[in-house]
């Protein structure tokens, strides 16, 4: 807000965003809606920090970065250099999960700005002897924040700076320019009327919050078509998807499952006796969403499979749905907790004219708030206290964004550890308000973006907008609501182009169970729906003796994770080609063979096309020939200059994944 | 900031950036660095209010801007609409000058809400008894606010919406569909769940503060080549101005000159006797800024030329310049009001390795701040007493950030129609900064770009980024101190050139005498001063007999009084042409006929070209012929459809302005 002035502010005073006295410290990157929301890290990576730092006068500036973890004191700092057009820049690297803070600190140079103008003067061959008097008064005035070492120092060059002499080149000047009292001086800085931005927040997560490879699974498909699956037979599915290198299972939700108004196989509004009714519709006689379906086994089993899971090295992630089933407890112990209507009967999910009567959504803003958010929260926390450290949030632009904020910020300040991801699939602001709100990750419109110039256009945003310090895609190929069209016509090659285009684009993708058998039988024309929907009836499966991707699969998630550059988002790269039906692109990280992709995603027919490569973005020297080695095949190819020639044919392989050089 | 949360947030508080319950309101334009800055509009034009606003679910929303003038207690609300992605629209015109204030609010939709999904339901034939009971209850729950009249309406609806009814279609649902009953609703919304964003501030001007034309020149030149002119003199000189249809008369500084290191002629170091030295090194033994230099008059001659050109409909802008020679009064009586050297001098102004001897800067961190800064300020009060309403602030770069941002405020209170304009020719952020800051208007890099590419980047600048918010360029074709290359060379044709581009891109646009009269010889090659700069001895000048622009000056403050779009600067859009030499843009108007300029930017040859118009932008039928006409020559031309042909000789008309149509 403009201040309403009624007496001078003091010179330098720290209003931000900041103007008073000379400094202005503006436009501080990262920083989300003014810093409403925080910004997202990860430990260990290097976060970039930049600010329009300004002045008036011609006076230099010296700037830092500011940063504290979670926990500490005291400040550490960074600092940062001029780019261009008054645009500083700095980084630092924070070493801890957790919330941590970070500003921005100016000051004027003095010394710097003191050098500057005698050397100008100097090089004039201007009269220089008061100003050499300034530069020993500034030196002195420096003398009580040093040690004994370099009080020494300095008193040794103001002294020089005083020397009588008739020399030249005046043997003064030389050591006022001298490098090492500029590095004296630049230790001790007088930083009294620094001016200091408002302090910003950073959500600072593990690893797995930018790079893993998903697999959802059914736990009740793990037995056969007539007997439920349960929880000990889904460690043959842990080991199974650990096996093929995915680093963590998503379990749709394992809670008792209503009944009443239960759905029949194909989403029928009638279920049979035998049907089993879908994973959402949570609540039963046998419990609530801390309860474990009878049929799937008990917590004790649920236990066991974490267990499992952790000597496996991959992770479970559980399913947290906020909705009842009209069998849930709470139906009963919190009728408060539902939407009611005049005849006293309690609000059952619309999206009119479509009804969903075996669903009740939860009201948010009930009274009993406090009970009720006290409640959800600790649905999550009693499933952490069962090594659950993964959640995916089902439809959360369904309910209430204060709850979610109130809800992960309590969650992290116990456990900075966890993982949310949000499965919204909406407009685009509520999707990044959800992702500003605290959702770790989230799911995103990959599915429907199968075109070149889509394709280009929507990791354009996700890596080159705002949106790339706080929106983590996770990319999934197909969920059990979404077998996209392109998968239901182009057969076995375009879930290979589908899978190749998730994993390499994305650090975090995933596939949804059957994806790896190539199934993509819609339940009617024209729909995402699968037919006989995994949603509503048990789909045990094997590979055995089938076509299959596993073999591909499991090369794809080697091969992301012997190569660190697949495992960031924002070092991702599009380079042109002449073709619409060929794409590529890259992937660089420091010290490391860059990635190049390239894919036909016509799965009908071969393509080729000459790839014009941005030798700059890649590190190579448009005259030495470079080879290209094909990760998937194992074949090593001799390229050079910019433009050159692929072919692929999706019968064979739609893709290449090269490494370049070495 | 992300907030430290410990309870639930009460689901509708206001916490903004907002997003406390379930509503989003971010993005609010205008709004400058987070509100840091204030936003500028014109008294009785139209604001135009944008913001992002979203909530959770899939309930409507509604939203208004509510908005308040200087002095008024209670809110005034104008209604916002959604155009796409989440982003709501809306306008309102604050009808005086001063700051005004605005902020969003927005609410659930309810009766909306009921509307919508009822209309959903009742289409699909599904029985909706109880929503029918719904909506009436939602009638009901409003008759609190309502007026005896709305209240018997409303009762009458809840009773049609309740009536026992076999007929089809149901003549209940017919009643809770009528618009009748939704504009009941809309005028009585139940807001106590509203979310209002942060109050935004506005500086609003009177419309000088956009659209002027102005005339630099200096009184003491309205005499003879020997004779010192006079205020008195000086009234010719306005009249001439007025003439001319000029708005603004901006006189360089009026105040007694310093004789210590006066420099001479040409900026010669040492003056002569007779040299009047540079007017902008105030201050001597007959007085400082708030003294009339001797040689010029009297504080009664000023008064008495402020109200010649009262009568005269123009304006007088004095020059602002906080600095002094070392003959000011403030050099004894305020040592301490600037800087000191070790050797107890006072630290004269630099840009090493030059010397400014004759002018010491002020030191606006002085120890007597209050004193100094109010002295300032009453300066500008002084002048104001005298009637002046403009100033010219030389130099505000090189002064203190938080001076001006005081001192402008300050003045702003008592007097909310001064202008202020800053002369600081610098580096964008800082240029901005000072706009930010609070100058109503600003030089530019205008006299710099002289190519088409490098105009239609600069004007894109300014009118289509955040820069039009806030930053108003008063585009001055030369002054005393630029004096253009492209002036220098390009002859008589070069400075018609010059002078429509200034004053058709730009509502704010100046001359410094001499233009009229083609002077375009520098100091020396290379350099962008005068030859016999005004800066430094007397130029009277005669137009009487001499080749000059005074008729085309004249013709073209006509066309632009005449012409509303022309002072408007956010109208202006770019035409393609098919010839780098040959630029066209066009302003727009509700209601008025478009002006197209098509201009010739080579002043040595002619150059025919093809014009593209944007034919949506001008409001043209591809198909049907129109109507050009010249107002310089007043010819007429038909054109038909985009593609026009046009041919201009510079030594004729190197320009045309076009008004459209009629």
């Amino acid at each position: 807000m403009a201040k309403d002035q009624g007496t001078i502010p003091p010179a330098a005073a720290s209003n931000q965003p900041s103007t008073t006295g000379h400094m202005v410290i503006q436009r501080i990157s990262p920083q989300i809606d003014c810093g409403r929301y925080r910004a997202k890290a990860i430990a260990g990576d290097r976060v970039d920090v930049g600010a329009d730092i300004l002045r008036d006068g011609p006076d230099l500036l010296r700037a830092v970065i500011r940063y504290r973890g979670p926990g500490e004191t005291k400040w550490s700092e960074a600092p940062m250099d001029p780019t261009e057009n008054d645009r500083w820049e700095g980084w630092f690297r924070p070493s801890t999960v957790g919330p941590w803070r970070y500003c921005v600190e100016a000051w004027t140079d003095d010394f710097g700005t003191w050098r500057r103008d005698l050397s100008r003067k100097a090089v004039a061959g201007q009269k220089v002897d008061l100003e050499l008097e300034e530069g020993a008064l500034l030196i002195e005035s420096r003398l009580d924040g040093m040690s004994a070492e370099a009080k020494t120092s300095a008193i040794a060059w103001a002294t020089k700076l005083r020397a009588k002499t008739r020399k030249r080149p005046d043997p003064r000047v030389i050591a006022a320019l001298d490098d090492d009292l500029l590095v004296l001086m630049n230790a001790h800085p007088d930083r009294t009327g620094s001016t200091t931005s408002d302090v910003l927040e950073l959500t600072v997560e593990r690893e797995r919050a930018r790079f893993g490879a998903w697999y959802e699974f059914f736990p009740r498909s793990s037995g056969t078509k007539t007997k439920h699956g349960t929880l000990k037979d889904s460690h043959k599915t842990l080991r199974y998807a650990a096996d093929m290198g995915f680093d963590v299972v998503y379990l749709p939700p394992i809670h008792p499952i209503g009944t009443a108004f239960r759905k029949g196989k194909n989403n029928k509004l009638k279920a049979g006796p035998k049907d089993v009714g879908s994973p959402w519709a949570i609540g039963a006689a046998e419990g609530g969403h801390k309860d474990v379906h009878p049929d799937l086994g008990t917590i004790e089993d649920f236990d066991e499979l974490v267990a499992e899971a952790e000597r496996l090295g991959i992770e479970i992630c559980l399913d947290f749905a906020i909705q009842c089933s009209p069998d849930h407890p709470w139906v009963t112990d919190h009728p408060e907790w539902f939407n009611h209507r005049p005849d006293g009967t309690i609000k059952y999910a619309e999206n009119p004219p479509k009804k969903y009567q075996d669903i009740y959504p939860i009201n948010f803003d009930t009274p009993d708030r406090q009970g009720l958010w006290d409640e959800l929260k600790s649905i999550v926390d009693f499933w952490i206290g069962h090594g659950v450290k993964i959640f995916r949030v089902d439809n959360p632009h369904t309910k209430s964004f204060a709850f979610w904020e109130w809800m992960i910020d309590g969650v992290h300040r116990e456990h900075p550890d966890v993982i949310f991801l949000a499965e919204a699939f909406t407009r685009p602001k509520v999707m990044q308000t959800l992702a500003k709100l605290g959702f770790t990750q989230s799911y995103t419109y990959f599915t429907w973006r199968n075109y070149k110039w889509e394709i280009e256009e929507y990791l354009t945003e996700l890596t080159r907008t705002e949106m790339a310090h706080y929106f983590r895609p996770n990319f999934f190929a197909n969920t059990p609501d979404i077998l996209h069209e392109y998968l239901q016509a182009g057969g076995p090659p375009a879930f290979k182009i589908r899978l190749v285009l998730a994993s390499m684009l994305s650090p975090t993708y995933g596939i949804y169970s059957g994806f790896e058998l190539f199934e993509n039988v819609p339940v009617k024309e024209g729909s995402e729906e699968y037919l006989n929907s995994e949603k509503f009836e048990l789909r045990p499966r094997s590979v055995k003796g089938k076509p299959n991707l596993v073999p591909y699969i499991t090369r794809i998630n080697d091969v992301r994770k012997k190569h660190p550059a697949l495992s960031e988002l924002t070092n991702l790269h599009f380079h042109q080609t002449d073709k619409d039906a060929i794409i590529a692109f890259s992937k660089t990280s420091p010290g490391e063979a860059p990635i190049l992709v390239v894919v036909n995603l016509n799965p009908w027919h071969w393509e080729e096309a000459t790839v014009e490569l941005d030798l700059d973005v890649l590190g190579l020297d448009p005259s030495d020939p470079f080879e290209v080695h094909d990760l998937i095949t194992d074949t090593t190819f001799v390229w050079r200059g910019a433009w050159n020639y692929v072919r692929l044919d999706p019968q064979e392989e739609p893709a290449h994944i090269f490494r370049i050089g070495r």
